[in-house]
């Protein structure tokens, strides 16, 4: 079986924990591990590694090679897509790629940002779907709803076609209150939970039956990726590609095919799964104190009940609290009602309205180097925490308006400045003025940590000339 | 007429905007301008600043000085107090300090951390009381109450001596909540405010009368006061005036003088009094927004009510809060209900059995020479930003454990290290190893401002052998 992982999250909804430039499959939120690696971790026993592919964007492609890098992930089974086009189109290329080395293949699809605990009960259903999917059907997993949740789209469950395994009588977009609570009532309505499992060959039928438009480009635009510039071999499309996929329409895979296919399968599966959607769903799967918070980080609760408090390094004292969240970053704060924690995403909008970078941009920003962290600004400085992984480099550049002092916490720092090339040590410190072409690199096996002092009247990412990258951002 | 301020405040009721080693009336909490500042500020036109006194503790005496440099207060006027012994002992002792220069002298005492918001109707009373004084009265500042309040002692009215000043039917202890209704609804109650006027020459034959025991030892601790070390004229305590003032008991001047003495007066002061006792009585003195909350910072809210975010510089988002308060500071972040906000105290008392700095100290350190700011820590560095003030310098100095390598951000700085002296200047920077002689000074007219990185196994502020301070600290 092949695993294709869907991450293509927004990062609106774990605000400020997940931002649109590292969202939430990318992010610790339950337990330990990232969302990203959890999903695949609980598919291992049924999947092998050499058998995942997965679909996200530019951004966030070498984070999440970095995060699947232990588990032996191979970097050309990452697409990074030019834009996000919906699941049809995300498939539906997955689906050329894999068939072009392997046209027997069935593939399981798994949104990235999903929390299942009852793995063994997964890995149980995930199997019966392989032998329903060998006989020509789409599988689609139906959650059995817990609460009368008006958040997700609703499978009707139809009749059975063999044990355990139904037909859906319909599919059902997010209800209201009142027929969620029907749903609820009435037990033959599930979450449509996003996993599917199918024969490739399957699912490119029906796209070419029900979606001829986003069918009759696959074969171009699977033809089109290619390894993408630098040192991650991960694929990307030509200019062609990435012209045609992003003219095509976007359309969930629901929309274009499963509500029209007659092979749909609906499999019940009772597997403790959570789509996480808002902070308040931290309530569903997390460890509780007796008073039903959830509580991490530094923190000191007095007399609070039913409240979800995530903290970090930076000490957070709350007293009296009842149903309230409150989810603390080195940049930003987000304190708010259990009962209004959908609206967060509306929140994150109206930061991105009103210019704070916050909606965004992380505090700690992931580069394909490693990452920095501002830690104090001024009218004519910024300082910076810059961390670079073990043979990674930044670009050798320059800056127009800005000279640049570091000194090196630890690890073993390879400089170039101008003409010179040499190497420094923890304690070891180095100026770089403006208009010089420089580099910094890791050549130890370490993580290098600098502390950057930059001074100038001007102080801005986009102040830089790129002589080299070895990531193709020239 | 002399003023007196005692500023002893503790900073636990308004953690984490105050600490323990930085209390609330060097805070600004409500306007502009800190606690302290106003306080003097809205005497002015009554007395003269060369008139005002203040008692405080070592600790905060130099922050103290320099809060008040600007109206031209006299650092000798300040007596830095060995321990708090409470107010009967600090306005004594004061007395006695003044008597000395003028024996005629009427006083008025204030506390350092109030608000008043009719400043005008303030100086008319203030005058009306020294007209009072100078027939040999105690004038206490009576205020009229505006809720059934049970943190307060309350003052009965009693017969009228002359037009609008009365006798003190008797002293109240802080009331449970059905006497506070009863005191609200009859009339003749007043608050307790702590502001006293009287002729220096009375409250001390008052003491002789009812508190022998500090009296007895008033001229002794007064002769012993001294310039403290350093460059900070203050007033200090010697060897034994520090032994009698400790070993004396912590009597309030209410307890000691005012609940005892035919002299009393009360004079009802509707001057818009607020002790801003807490973080819920910001709703009575500050601005509010159409929704009532008390915002300020870096703050997005939506659908707020009734609360209070006290943000900085770091974004705060809020979504659907009632009642709630939100308290962001560089290390610590209180959230909490304002029925609540009372338990605040309790909750840093928490903090410090628990080994929370942050109980204590403050994210910005003040020091004689400025202040420091930690910025990042690890394993075997620690990140400062470094303020000194023009003219200032750090003691010279070693550490056995560290090294430490600073870069001038703004300001001139004047570097000694061992046998060398030197002049740097904005993105200069310099390494001092351990084990080394040296010294940092502003020499400059502006704030110098320096980020030092410190390396070391041991990074710990005790860390210091001083050869020279200029602040006495050796």
């Amino acid at each position: 079986m092949y695993g294709v992982i869907l991450a293509g999250g927004s990062g609106t909804r774990f605000w400020p924990t997940s931002r649109e430039q590292s969202p939430k499959q990318l992010q610790n939120i339950v337990g330990s591990g990232t969302m990203l690696q959890n999903t695949v971790q609980r598919l291992l026993p049924l999947i092998s590694i050499k058998n995942f592919y997965l679909a996200t964007n530019h951004q966030q492609a070498v984070e999440t090679l970095r995060q699947l890098n232990s588990y032996g992930f191979s970097p050309d089974h990452l697409i990074a897509e030019p834009c996000n086009r919906n699941t049809a189109l995300a498939i539906g290329l997955m689906s050329k790629v894999i068939i072009n080395k392997d046209p027997d293949a069935i593939m399981a699809v798994f949104p990235a940002d999903h929390v299942v605990t009852n793995s063994e009960n997964f890995i149980k259903i995930l199997k019966k779907a392989e032998t329903l999917a060998q006989k020509g059907y789409l599988i689609t997993l139906g959650i059995p709803p817990t609460r009368p949740d008006t958040g997700f789209g609703y499978l009707q469950q139809g009749s059975e076609i063999e044990d355990g395994a139904y037909k859906v009588e319909q599919f059902v977009e997010k209800p209201g209150l009142p027929k969620a609570e029907q749903y609820l009532q009435h037990g033959k309505y599930f979450w449509n939970s996003g996993i599917f499992v199918w024969k490739v060959s399957t699912i490119l039928e029906e796209l070419q039956s029900y979606a001829q438009n986003i069918y009759s480009q696959l074969d171009t635009i699977a033809s089109s990726t290619q390894n993408a510039k630098g040192r991650y071999a991960y694929l990307e499309l030509d200019e062609t590609g990435n012209k045609i996929f992003s003219s095509l329409p976007s359309l969930s895979i629901d929309y274009a095919v499963m509500e029209n296919s007659s092979r749909v399968v609906l499999l019940p599966a009772n597997i403790g799964w959570n789509d996480v959607g808002t902070w308040s769903s931290l309530d569903d799967v997390s460890e509780k104190d007796p008073k039903g918070n959830v509580i991490n980080g530094n923190v000191l609760a007095q007399d609070c009940n039913n409240s979800i408090i995530q903290g970090q390094k930076r000490l957070i004292a709350v007293l009296g609290l009842e149903d309230i969240i409150v989810v603390d970053s080195p940049d930003a704060l987000l304190v708010c009602t259990k009962e209004r924690s959908q609206e967060v995403k509306n929140l994150v909008e109206s930061l991105n309205k009103n210019d704070h970078l916050e909606g965004k941009q992380p505090s700690i920003v992931k580069k394909p180097w490693g990452s920095y962290t501002i830690l104090d600004s001024g009218p004519s400085h910024l300082l910076k925490r810059i961390e670079v992984f073990p043979g990674e480099a930044l670009s050798l550049q320059s800056h127009q308006h800005r000279s640049e002092h570091w000194t090196v916490i630890s690890g073993s720092a390879e400089v170039i400045r101008n003409n010179e090339t040499f190497q420094l040590k923890s304690t070891d410190c180095v100026t770089i003025p403006k208009n010089t072409k420089h580099r910094l690199g890791n050549t130890g096996s370490e993580l290098l940590i600098v502390i950057e002092v930059q001074f100038g009247n001007l102080l801005d990412e986009d102040d830089i000339s790129r002589y080299e990258d070895r990531y193709g951002r020239i």
